[in-house]
């Protein structure tokens, strides 16, 4: 008998969006900014606890790029949680590169990745990509840090026009 | 010596804009519905105190027919929380009568009421009176119902385009 690695106790792969959001729904500036979000110690525990559960991230070019200069400003405290993305996984190979914009393969790549073993796979968006991956249906969890600010203008955590995704309430931190 | 009521304790009377929301930030779907608001036990203990607070509701004529609907829809559980609103303080005369929208008159309102003894004003919407009131920088509070569900299109509870307001989170839910 074969011996398949057990990770998530056998349970599939989840698909978690996970967005850090002003309170009028903006990942970033209109100019990509992220100052707006300000991590704590204890936002640094919860995102240390998705790391965990992680081995696979999937973001779109324009974020991946402000993630990596994020990054890069490791020890500057108002980036502190975005530092950490140094250790994510590197973004599965091929997954959006050379595609356009709008022709995202959000199923392809999911169906792909619930055949193999794994633990969860990380949507770290921007809205376009975390729009396709819901008009597919393929978002399983939402993990949103809200900061206590409205932007009144920004760049949309969930572009409308994809069909309605209901949610259960698991948990809520302050 | 003149003995004014100690409302609020001598603080000045708050504005609270109050929202019920989808995660992706919607007070109701574009047909105006807002079966997607469920309130439970909690969130009904959440309206009480909140309703104790205040004695002004001020809300645009759209929100304000959207809320006579659901009051009269009482009994119906989906709507309890939102047929306590027949208890609520009728909407302060004159103060949207004949504006036109976009010329609203947030600030005269809020100079006027802050003048008079009172407890808190609620701001109930919809998004472009909300906006009219960020816009002036007249929201003290912000009280909002978070849904778990993407409608992924609706009426936006902060439509763009007003500047940047902080908020200090003072309490979350579950």
């Amino acid at each position: 008998m074969s011996e398949r690695p057990s990770y998530n106790r056998g349970m599939p792969r989840k698909v978690i969006l996970g967005f850090g959001i002003s309170i009028d729904g903006y990942v970033a500036r209109r100019n990509s900014a992220i100052d707006f979000l300000v991590m704590d110690k204890e936002g640094e525990v919860l995102m240390a606890d998705l790391f965990a559960k992680i081995d696979t991230t999937v973001m779109g070019r324009k974020t991946a790029a402000v993630v990596a200069k994020n990054a890069q400003e490791w020890g500057d405290a108002r980036h502190a949680g975005h530092g950490q993305l140094r250790n994510f996984p590197a973004m599965e190979a091929g997954q959006t590169r050379g595609i356009r914009s709008g022709e995202w393969i959000s199923h392809n790549f999911c169906e792909k990745a619930k055949r193999r073993p794994g633990k969860d796979i990380y949507l770290g968006g921007g809205g376009e990509l975390a729009r396709s991956f819901l008009r597919e249906d393929l978002v399983d969890e939402l993990f949103l840090g809200v900061g206590p600010i409205l932007l009144g203008d920004g760049i949309p955590a969930f572009p409308a026009k994809f069909p309605q995704r209901n949610f259960k309430l698991t948990e809520c931190k302050s």
